[in-house]
């Protein structure tokens, strides 16, 4: 794995994103986590998965600066997969928790959307949300349906229209995250939670997921090549494309500087 | 336009209702804000549109007044014109914005909920709220979907059943409203977040708010004669025609005394 | 009526339950709560109904010492009933308020859910909740969906998964109950709630509440053989038999003790 750190504990397992700082996420990432959480649904001595992040970054989402170099079949194909790992992550059975270490704007958003809790690191500022319409990437049915099943279809509508981003207290407040805790804590706290599940009759714990998220997964079309295909489409809308390049540049610059 | 005023801005519209001092509504308003909001939709170079009111009142309603003395016919024309009207707002594909200068109760409350965003006005105990339970006026299905799409399942049965009128504070933490800002910002407030809306790529906007309605546009009936056929029945059942009688005469005689 | 008193008000009728100090749920009870509910709903003087409980408790839930004791067929037909309890009372068409006098764990929970409304006992840390997989009992699909309908299908998620218990403040947060009142003002406020309905046009009333259960129940399974099969079968699992026996012999200690 070169992009994630895999922590075998008693029962579960911990998948820390572990791509440079901000944990930034390209094709490779993607196909690493869809692998990974394949292997957990599959091992029957895992019984729930932790995703986990760097100190200050859970993930800062899509690694544009690299996605801004794909040509048309790479980007097609990221995002792609990128649509197939967050379908299933929906729809894997057993309990998986994100301990958000940090920031998860975007596409960090995404991944923490698909798991069951979500513990954040309280005290910095840090954000969280689905920023897409600021970032002029056009977000998908699946993400609408998933964010409004955490937050309610009224927020939902009114934060995804803005492209806002929650700091810690909203996300809190609006039911995006279950609770706020010291850096520190919020992997005890995920897994803590996890042995809770633990202590559960399985049998019984994974069959009430799936009747928890039965009418939501009955919303999402499960086709991954359906659900990003306006996304990689719009991608290459010039105005979109003149954004993104004055953006990246922005940032190189940022960083040489 | 007699029942409103038309302020034309660089690439939206205001609406401003303008019909006496608590902009009730009747048959001629619910046409006029038809033919406007129809104008709106098929105007490329609008791409947005913000509804407003008069100071301390966006709406108080149906004109129940002049209602009252509306025959059969002009009844059911009136409900079935009211009913299109809630229907062809809750389908405009541009972000429509509710500046909510004041009270807004019943039909005030039906015409605000349709739109993407609800600023209003704050200090001086303005409610609103779908009391039509209250007022002896049958809600229509598509009003009940829509109000929970914005405050939830729960909370739309509670207070419907209720007949509740939420003051500011209640309208906030329920999610009816956005937030609250003092009487003369509640436009300026308003035309911030449309210049935000301007700014985003409006393809990626317009799909976006596509997806948001989605799955509640799917649970309305858009057949305007169906919505509100029941209303236009149980309005003259009689003992509802005696209570209506008895409003109508003792605001009369508030209004001569 | 073994279990229940019921007090017949004007136009309305107060069901309590009166099963000991705790209101432990068996196969009678069931049975009594389905005639009498039955009874109310056609019974066209009785225009609703109040469910209470007893000073501490409204109900403890199911009584799972008497349930250790049912045999397979005993238990097929506890949870078959018991499903069909929560059915009836979700299609009851007249207005149903919940005044809940203390403790209402799990199958308190159920039955209080099913109603329109709920006041509950401040003060005292009563709690309230579907702790069903905290005790080894498989939730059923329409009761996820319904507690999903009063707090959003994310708190209802984490809550349900973690078998969380609410104390008042997290109920009263979560939309869960209504309000918080003293415990001798519990059933005045339902009372009170309740003239509120009958003041209103109950055509138009029992209208009204129809619609705001449609969607919820469109999405149930009214079949009520089905609704709890799993839990029947989930019972005689050796593992939880096991854990059920501890958990009995430690409680009958206790009350012997």
């Amino acid at each position: 794995m070169n992009t994630l750190k895999i922590i075998k504990k008693e029962g579960y397992t911990i998948v820390q994103m572990n791509r440079g700082k901000v944990n930034a996420i390209n094709y490779d990432m993607v196909q690493e986590l869809r692998q990974v959480f394949r292997d957990i649904e599959n091992d029957n001595a895992v019984k729930g998965a932790i995703l986990t992040g760097q100190p200050h970054y859970f993930s800062a989402g899509l690694d544009l600066i690299e996605l801004f170099h794909y040509d048309k079949k790479q980007i097609h194909d990221f995002f792609n997969v990128f649509g197939a790992l967050f379908i299933e992550l929906m729809q894997i059975t057993k309990p998986v928790i994100s301990a958000i270490t940090g920031h998860s704007p975007a596409g960090g958003c995404v991944l923490a959307v698909a798991t069951d809790n979500r513990f954040m690191a309280d005290g910095e500022q840090y954000i969280i949300g689905l920023n897409e319409v600021a970032v002029n990437i056009q977000i998908s049915q699946n993400l609408v349906e998933t964010y409004a099943f955490w937050i309610g279809q009224g927020l939902a509508s009114r934060y995804i229209m803005e492209g806002k981003l929650l700091n810690g207290k909203e996300a809190l407040s609006s039911g995006l995250v279950d609770e706020l805790v010291p850096l520190e804590q919020v992997l005890p706290k995920a897994e803590a939670r996890m042995q809770q599940y633990l202590q559960a009759d399985q049998e019984i714990l994974l069959n009430t997921k799936n009747k928890l998220r039965k009418n939501l997964l009955s919303k999402l079309d499960l086709n991954a090549e359906n659900s990003l295909k306006e996304a990689a489409t719009l991608w290459w809308k010039p105005e979109i494309r003149t954004k993104m390049e004055a953006y990246v540049k922005s940032f190189s610059n940022k960083k040489k500087g």
